[in-house]
């Protein structure tokens, strides 16, 4: 990374971030970093990584919006956990080619990101790679021991919401990658939905606070691995509807122009970090909170049933909804 | 890897955890692990990366040594702080054609060294790398908050203290490289050295519990750069005994017939995770429980001073020392 020194690289990622919290006893520069925990509370933890050529493509993906996007990926486990962000470790493996300017856009990206979210850099480890860019953070949020959302707490009857709007993280990509980096001719709104995703954590946090949710899950492999993984986890089936999926209309003509199916298309795509929850019938009061001041719409898409399996209704037709997404290793 | 899916591999790795600890509310299968903190203590936090072609060559250092390794340099971390090690989350980036008895191997050696030390898995990441294979780990241990072990707090006129013997594992990944996998001619506990470093944890809790040590760092880069940090950290000098340094015969001897100094290469040497301390003179009574229990031998190697700089005295000559290690990005 141009000609500096593993002690220059940590002084420009230290320059951008602010000063530490009283808990943080001790921070970057020592064997390990020294952390007073919340009283109270319980943690949550969660570990993604961003590797290039996997997650993104440096041709058409800029700096600033990869080391947004690291950090995105994580704050929206902790949304679907209904933690409160508080502090990150991060570990980038550095190409030697890397431009410091490039350097310097992903710590922007990501260090912009945290202190929106009042997440604190506590420590992280620098490492060259002879092969591609990796940033893999680790994240700690709090929340109180009985609020934590999981997977596994729908029941039969509970409806079904998402949050926000399907697919536009995926049509922004097909249009990145058809255009080039200038993304000219796409919507401009659509590929920010993919260059710039934004982790629901205000929603999360609102629904665990007065226990509105259930369950809940964060979409990064899709409406469709989503909904798998929360009616495996309870023991659930799901009736799904999709004329009701919240799709913007631009996302659904650039699908429809490519010969593709909208409804398809955002069962399987993944990238948009919205948040997928259940919430008791009796319980649709508690959503009111969550509706007027948290980050995005809502939107009812389903009933979870006692009957396994999961059914996609449209127009009056049912279908068998299988189980579609990305895996890595597939 | 293989055919197999990343459910599949989740799988493999679960199958070789011990069962999970009261305090893990949720574990690996949700957005994110759940975790009671510890009463009345704090939490240490490290992170550290291992990548091939940087830090290992697969060519002669086994799936076992690896998963080993990637742990060891996390704990020798945590045992620096004095901290006792609690749970650890695990990133993978996974090469195409890695062979899944080479995965299996390498969980094997990272849990197997988890058990022993009692940390558990608490979660991870998975994931594709179109480039070398990498090891991400995240640890947490927890320390009394008065005892936790940082290195600042070194005085002038504190002894210091290495412990083990040093250079072993430098020159045991001479012998490998030279040799190839088999190591033959070369000294096989050397070898063991490189390939199997022992985290100095019970040291490190010893040291920290009665506050016998005042600094203390791991020597992940060398001596010359662990004593340099230090020194920085506290604000002290230091006037090291070349003469003293803990070297093992089979070591020396190494070095010795390809020509090196072994002092020289022993300063700049990495990788051998002892950890170097200081003690208050009237604190030498304290090191009797880590000398009598801990893991290694204690051996003093020289005193801190008032004086800024560092000296390496031998033979009754003094030379500055400078600073000598391994960047990554130099």
């Amino acid at each position: 990374v141009g000609d500096f020194t593993e002690r220059g690289l940590i002084d420009r990622i230290q320059r951008r971030l602010p000063k530490a919290p009283p808990w943080l006893l001790v921070g970057i520069g020592d064997d390990g970093a020294v952390v007073e925990p919340e009283r109270n509370r319980v943690e949550v933890l969660s570990v993604d990584a961003l590797v290039e050529g996997v997650h993104f493509d440096r041709a058409f993906v800029a700096p600033e919006a990869i080391g947004h996007r690291a950090l995105a990926v994580n704050l929206s486990d902790l949304a679907a956990m209904g933690a409160a962000p508080r502090l990150a470790l991060l570990s980038l493996a550095l190409p030697g080619g890397l431009p410091i300017h490039d350097f310097d856009g992903i710590v922007e990206g990501l260090t912009g990101l945290a202190v929106r979210h009042r997440l604190h850099v506590a420590g992280g480890n620098l490492t060259r790679s002879p092969g591609p860019l990796m940033i893999d953070i680790t994240v700690i949020g709090t929340v109180k021991r009985r609020q934590a959302l999981t997977r596994s707490g729908a029941r039969p009857g509970d409806d079904i919401y998402v949050s926000g709007t399907l697919g536009g993280a995926a049509a922004g990509l097909r249009m990145l990658s058809a255009m080039g980096r200038s993304g000219d001719g796409g919507s401009e709104s659509v590929i920010q939905r993919y260059l710039y995703p934004e982790a629901r954590v205000r929603l999360g946090l609102m629904l665990a606070r007065n226990r509105a949710a259930s369950a809940a899950i964060d979409l990064s492999d899709g409406l469709s691995d989503g909904a798998h993984r929360i009616a495996e986890c309870s023991g659930v089936g799901m009736v799904i509807d999709a004329d009701a999926l919240p799709i913007e209309p631009d996302v659904r003509r650039w699908f429809a122009d490519l010969g593709l199916d909208p409804v398809s298309e955002i069962l399987a795509a993944g990238d948009d970090y919205e948040l997928l929850f259940t919430t008791r019938p009796r319980s649709a009061g508690r959503l009111r909170p969550a509706r007027q001041h948290g980050d995005a719409a809502l939107t009812k898409i389903g009933i979870c049933t006692e009957e396994p399996g999961l059914t996609l209704r449209s127009g009056g037709i049912e279908r068998e909804l299988r189980r579609a997404g990305y895996d890595h290793f597939r």
